[in-house]
C-alpha cells in the first residue's frame, strides 16, 4: 500500500515536471505539440493538415465554429445562435420553439451585431511588449502595456473593417503574439433546430453525460450581400465514430486559470466564487418567478435564464474542484515542484503574488459590482443590463476618444473601435422589464456588498431605491432606439454631456466612482500580479522549457484525445448515445420532453444512429462549437458541453475525469435530414439524401 | 515588532489554555464564573442575584424573554412577535403596519401555538446517559441514548401540560441535565411597534451599528383565562444607561460551534454554508419578485423575506470568519495547545472526527433537502412548507405512536408529544401562493443538488415537474384546516393512511427515502461524532478543568460584558445611539423612513434619549429579546442583535469585534408614553407619566 502510494506521486511529480500528461493541453497552433499527438493516438497529422484546420476554423462572438462547404457555411452550436434566435424571434414568431427553417439562402437572416473570424496570422511581438514595461510599476506599467499593444494593433491592421489585430497576453504576460483575423461583419442564420431539441434535459443535463441533445446549428458568411466563398473547409463526415478514435477539437477556450498560485486560488474560492454564485442565484430566483407570471414573460426569460444556469452551474463545478482535497493536493504538489526548480534562480513571484491577495480580497466585490472586468470572476457592472452597457459606451467612448489612443482606456483604443461600433449600432430587441429587473438586482446587492454607508453607494443611489430608480431609468430612456445610440456617439462628448437620457445621466454621475475603483484594482491588483505572472512564466520555461503551454485566453487552440466513456465515481458512462436513448429518456415533462418535429420523426430515425459523443478532449467554456475533427482533417461533431467534473479544467487538467461532450455529424445529418427537411444544406455537405440504416 | 508579535501569540496562549478570555462565556446558571464576573466587572453579584434573575427569565419559541411586572408582563423583541403579529393581521387589518396597540388587558390577543418556558430546576443525569449508551456503536448508540432522555424526561414530568422536561446535552455530549421549566401556553401580544419602528433600516442595517431600532414588543402569560402572577420578575429601569456600565444577559442562545474540530469547520465551510447560502438565495429573489407583483403579495411575502435574510445574513458573516486568516489561525493554535495537552492521555477524538468528514460531505446535501435536522446548517425539508410540515407529523406521529415511546423517533417519545400537538392544533393562517413557491424551490433545488437520476428524485417527482407537483398538492390538500389535523391526529395511522388529502400521501410516499437517509446519517456521521465529542469533552475537563463552558444549545445561559463601542477597521461606532440619530438617518425611502406613528411623535421625544447600546457580551441567535440587566438586576433593554462581524461567534468569541446589540428600556418608555400612548402599561411597569428631558 504505501509503495503504491509512494509511485503514484512520483506520477504525479513527472506530470508536474513535463506539465503536462499525455492528453492535456490548449495549446497554440504555432507551438502544437505534433510529435507527441501522433504518438499518443497513433495518427499522422502534419504541419498541413494544422493549416487546414486553423483556416477552416472560426471564432464567433464567445463561442468556436467550423467552415463545412464551399459557400461560406459554418457549423457551431445551437446555444451559439440562441441570442440570435432569440433576437429574431417575437413571442408570436418564435423560432426557438419552431425552429428557425428557411427552405433556401435567401431565407437566410442576418444575425444582429454578430461578427465571425478566422484566424490567418500568427507573429510574436514579445520584445517590443516587454520593453513597453520596462521599469515601470503600478498603472504606468499597465497603461504603457496597453498602449503598446494598441499601437502595434494599429500600425498591423489600420482601419481595414476585413481585418482585426489582436495583441494577445501569452503564460499570463511571458509571450505576446499579434494574431490577425479575416472578419467578417455579415453573418446569417442558416438552420437552427427547435431549442428543445438542442436543451432536452435543460439545465438538469448541461454539464452532464449520457447526453441527447442536436446542440447545432448553422451559419453562414456573407460579403457584399453574397455568400463568403471558402475553398478551405472541413470535409463533412456523416458516418458513426468510433469508440476510441481520435478527435482533434479546434476552438477558442475563454479562460483558465492552471498557472495560478495556490495563494491566488484560495482568493477564487473564498471571495470571488462566493459572490458571484450567492447573487446570481438570487437573480436566478428573480427571474424564474418573473418567467412564471405570463407566456410573454417566459418568453423574455428564457434566453437569459439559460446563461445564467449555464455560468451558475460552471461555478459550482469549479468550487467542487478547489474544494476537493485529492484534486488540491496535487495542484499543491506542483507548485513545490515548480518553487524548488526555481528557487535557485532567486525570484520570488510567490510571494509577490501572495501580498496582492488581500488587496485582491478587499476589492474584488466593488471591483466587480461598480467596474467589472477583474479577469477573475463573472459578476459585472449593472447585473447585464444592455440599456446600461450602451449608456456607458457612449459615456466612456466619447471621454476617450477626445484623447490620442495611446492614453485612453484600451477598450476604445484606435484598433477596438470598429468593434465597439458593431456591437453599439447592432439593432436588437430590448425588453424594459428584464431590464428594471437587472438593474434593481445589481443595485440592490451592490448596497448589500458594499454596505449601505459605502461613499459609491451612496453616488449609486442618492435617496432613490434601487426598485424606484431602476424603474426610472428604463422608463425614460429612449437608448432601445439605434438611430438614439449612432447620434449620440456621432455627437461625442457634447452630445452626450448635453443629453437629458436619464440613463446617459446616469452613466456619467457614476463614472467618477467607477473608474477610481478601476485605477485602485489595477494599480493594486493587477500591474502587481501581472509583473509576477511575467517572472512566473519566466521560471517556467526555465523549469519545463517548451512542453508547457498558455492558459486559455479565448483565442485559437488545438486539443486531442479519443472518443471514449468514463469509469469514475458519480461519473460513468459509455462513449455514446443514440436516438433510442433518447425516447428512452423522455417523460414527456419538461425538461425531458422531445421536442415536437423531432418526436414525430421518430419513425424515420435509425434508433441506432449516435447522438452525442464523450472526448477525452482538453476544453472549456469557448470552446462551443469547436469542430471535432478526425485524423483525416473530415469534422465529425461539434464540442457542445463538458460534464461538471470536467469544470476542475480551469484549474488543472484531469484525465480521468476530464469529458468533452460532442454532437456528432450523424446526428446534425439525421436531424437536417430526416427531421427538418433541410435538403439544400444537405446537398450542400455532399450527403446522400438517402437515410442509410 | 518581533517581540510584540510572541507576545501577542503568547496572550493567545494563555486564552486558549484558560478556554475563555475576560468576558467570553455562555455560561449556564450551575457553574457561572460569580468571581471572576465580579473581578472583571467590579461588580457584587451572588447566588441570590442569579436565582432571581433565571426566574425572571423567560423561553419563548426561539427566542429569549424578561418577566417586567407582578402581572406575568414580558419584554422581548418586536422580530420575535413578528409571526404572531403576522398570524393576527390579514391585509385589510395588518397589526405590523399600525402596530398593535390594545388600550386595556381585555385587547391583548393570543399568539396562535406560542408557548412561554420559565426554568425552575437543573439536576444531574450524565450518569444514566453515559451508561445508557455503553458499548454501543453506530445507530444503536444514538438510539439508546435518546431513549434514555426520553424516559428520564417522562419520569420527571409525567404528563403535566404546566411542566416541560428536557434532557440537554452539555459540551457535545460531556455532561447531561435535566432541565425542568414551567410552561405557559396561553400566550397574548400585550403590545407591538409599527413594524417598521423596529425594524428602521431594514436588511441594510440588520446586524450592524449604530442602530435605530425599537425592536421591543411584550406578552403576557395568561393560565385559566387570567394574568399570571409573576412576584419575581426585573424591576424596569427607565434611565439613560452609562457607557463602561457591567451588563449580564440572560437568554437561550440556540447554537454556537465553538468545540468543533478544525476538520469540521472545513466541512461547514466548503459544504454547508454554500448549500445553505446559495438555495436560499434564490429563494430570496423568487420571494422578493412576487412580493412585487401586488399588496396582497408584498404582505405575505414580508415575514418569509425578513426571516430568510436575517438567516441569510448570518451565514455571510459566519463565512466571513472561516475564511478570516487571522481567525482561523487563533482556532488553530488553540487546537494545537488542546492537543498537545490531551497527547498523553492516549485517545485521539480529532482523527475518529476527520474520518468522519468525507461522510459528511457527502451525506449533507441529501440528509438536509430530504429530511432536515442535520445540527449543522439551515437548510430545511420541503422549503419551510407549513403543509408539508403538517402532513409528515401526522404521517410520522401515527407511524410512531403505534410503537413503545422508548423505540420512537425521539421527537415523538412520550415527554415531548403535548408540544408536537399544541404546535400541530393552533390556529394560523396559510397562504396557499407562498406554499406552492416554497415547495417548487425545494422541489427544484432537490432535483440540482442531488441530481436528477438520484433514486430519492425519482421517488420525489416522479414524472412530474416541480411546478406541476407543487401545485397540486397545494390545490388539493384540506390541511391548512386545523379540524382535519385534528381528526387525522385522532385518528392515527388509520386515517392517516386511509386519507386521499395528497398532501398527506405524498409524506406517505416520500417517508421511506427520508428516514434512510436519516439513518444513514445517524448511524455514519451522528454517531461517530457524539461518540468522539464525548471523548473531547473529557479531554477538555482534565485539559482546562471548570474554566470551559458548554456550547450553545438553546437553553438558559448568562452572559456578561460592558456597554461599549468599537475601534475595530470595518466597525467603528460609539457606544450609544439617540432618537437624534434617527432622525438624521432618515431618508424617506424605504427601509430608512420613519414609521408614520413614531415619526408623528418626533416632537413629543427627548431626541437625546438612548435608543439602542453596543455591549461586548457573548451572544448569538436565540439570545433576541433577552434581558440585559445591570448589576442591581434592574432591567436595563433587551438584546435584539449583534454585528455582523460578531457572527464568527458561532466559532469563537472576539473581544475586540463582539458586540451585542440592545434596545434600551429608556427607548421602549419612550415609545410606550410619548409615541404609542399605553399608559397602562407605563403605569404597571412603574414609570412616572411625565417625560424626564
Amino acid at each position: 500500500m504505501r509503495l503504491a502510494l509512494l509511485a503514484s506521486a512520483a506520477v504525479v511529480a513527472v506530470a508536474a515536471a513535463s506539465s503536462a500528461s499525455a492528453e492535456e493541453g490548449m495549446w497554440t497552433f504555432d507551438n502544437f505539440p505534433v510529435a507527441r499527438a501522433n504518438q499518443t493516438l497513433r495518427t499522422n497529422i502534419d504541419q498541413a493538415f494544422l493549416d487546414r484546420v486553423r483556416l477552416s476554423s472560426v471564432k464567433f462572438g464567445g463561442c468556436s465554429a467550423g467552415v463545412v462547404s464551399g459557400q461560406g457555411l459554418v457549423m457551431t452550436n445551437n446555444h451559439c445562435v440562441a441570442t440570435c434566435v432569440a433576437n429574431l424571434s417575437t413571442p408570436q414568431v418564435n423560432y426557438a420553439e419552431t425552429g428557425f427553417l428557411p427552405k433556401s439562402r435567401e431565407e437566410e437572416l442576418k444575425c444582429p451585431g454578430a461578427t465571425a473570424e478566422i484566424l490567418t496570422d500568427i507573429s510574436d511581438v514579445t520584445e517590443r511588449m516587454h520593453k513597453a514595461g520596462e521599469g515601470l510599476e503600478g498603472q504606468a506599467f499597465t497603461q504603457a502595456r496597453d498602449a503598446e499593444a494598441g499601437r502595434i494593433e494599429s500600425e498591423a491592421c489600420g482601419n481595414d473593417p476585413k481585418i482585426r489585430c489582436q495583441v494577445v497576453s501569452l503564460y499570463r504576460g511571458g509571450q505576446f503574439k499579434l494574431y490577425k483575423y479575416r472578419k467578417y461583419s455579415d453573418v446569417r442564420l442558416a438552420w437552427a433546430p427547435e431549442d428543445r431539441a438542442a436543451t432536452f434535459g435543460g439545465d438538469l443535463d448541461n454539464f452532464s453525460f449520457p447526453r441527447f441533445a442536436v446542440d447545432a446549428a448553422f451559419i453562414r458568411l456573407y460579403e457584399d450581400g453574397k455568400p463568403v466563398e471558402t475553398p478551405t473547409h472541413f470535409a463533412w463526415n456523416p458516418n458513426k465514430p468510433t469508440e476510441g478514435e481520435a478527435v482533434f477539437i479546434s476552438g477558442n477556450p475563454g479562460s483558465t486559470q492552471r498557472l495560478l498560485t495556490q495563494d491566488q486560488l484560495t482568493t477564487i474560492r473564498d471571495v470571488v466564487l462566493p459572490l458571484d454564485q450567492l447573487i446570481a442565484s438570487e437573480l436566478r430566483g428573480r427571474l424564474i418567478r418573473y418567467s412564471e407570471e405570463g407566456e410573454e414573460q417566459a418568453f423574455i426569460a428564457m434566453d437569459p435564464i439559460v446563461g445564467l444556469e449555464n455560468t451558475y452551474k460552471r461555478g459550482r463545478g469549479r468550487m467542487a474542484a478547489l474544494i476537493d482535497p485529492a484534486f488540491m493536493a496535487r495542484k499543491a504538489e506542483q507548485e513545490a515542484d515548480f518553487r524548488a526548480r526555481a528557487a535557485a534562480s532567486g525570484v520570488d513571484p510567490w510571494s509577490a503574488l501572495s501580498a496582492v491577495q488581500p488587496v485582491a480580497r478587499e476589492l474584488y466585490p466593488s471591483m466587480a459590482l461598480l467596474e467589472g472586468g477583474t479577469g477573475l470572476g463573472t459578476t459585472s457592472v449593472a447585473g447585464g443590463s444592455q440599456l446600461f452597457s450602451y449608456a456607458r459606451t457612449l459615456v466612456r467612448g466619447a471621454q476617450e476618444r477626445a484623447k490620442p489612443s495611446d492614453q485612453r482606456l484600451p477598450e476604445f483604443a484606435d484598433s477596438r473601435l470598429s468593434g465597439v461600433e458593431s456591437r453599439l449600432f447592432a439593432e436588437r430587441p430590448i425588453y424594459p422589464e428584464l431590464e428594471q429587473i437587472r438593474l434593481e438586482w445589481w443595485l440592490s446587492k451592490t448596497r448589500e456588498w458594499l454596505t449601505v454607508d459605502n461613499p459609491s453607494v451612496r453616488t449609486l443611489l442618492g435617496k432613490e431605491s434601487p426598485e424606484g430608480l431602476s424603474a426610472r431609468l428604463v422608463a425614460g430612456t429612449t437608448l432601445a432606439d439605434p438611430a438614439v445610440r449612432r447620434a449620440l456617439w456621432t455627437g461625442g462628448l457634447a452630445a452626450v454631456q448635453a443629453s437629458t437620457d436619464p440613463m446617459i445621466q446616469y452613466a456619467l454621475a457614476i463614472d467618477a466612482d467607477a473608474r477610481a475603483v478601476r485605477d485602485a484594482w489595477e494599480t493594486r491588483v493587477q500591474a502587481p500580479t501581472d509583473r509576477a505572472s511575467e517572472q512566473l512564466a519566466a521560471a517556467r520555461f526555465a523549469a519545463y522549457g517548451d512542453a508547457v503551454y498558455p492558459d486559455a485566453t479565448g483565442t485559437l487552440r488545438l486539443t486531442y484525445g479519443q472518443v471514449e466513456g468514463s469509469d469514475v465515481p458519480g461519473q460513468r458512462f459509455a462513449a455514446f448515445t443514440t436516438f433510442a436513448g433518447l425516447w428512452d429518456r423522455a417523460t414527456g415533462a419538461e425538461p425531458f420532453a422531445v421536442a415536437p418535429k423531432l418526436l414525430a420523426a421518430k419513425d424515420r430515425i435509425d434508433p441506432n444512429a449516435v447522438m452525442d459523443m464523450a472526448v477525452s478532449t482538453d476544453t472549456i467554456g469557448g470552446s462551443s462549437g469547436s469542430p471535432a475533427i478526425n485524423a483525416k482533417g473530415e469534422i465529425i461533431g461539434a464540442n457542445f458541453d463538458s460534464t461538471v467534473l470536467t469544470q476542475r479544467n480551469a484549474y488543472g487538467y484531469d484525465r480521468a475525469v476530464n469529458r468533452s461532450v460532442i454532437v456528432t455529424t450523424q446526428a446534425v445529418t439525421v436531424a437536417l435530414r430526416d427531421v427538418y427537411g433541410m435538403d439544400h444544406l444537405v446537398r450542400e455537405l455532399g450527403v446522400s439524401q438517402d437515410r442509410e440504416r
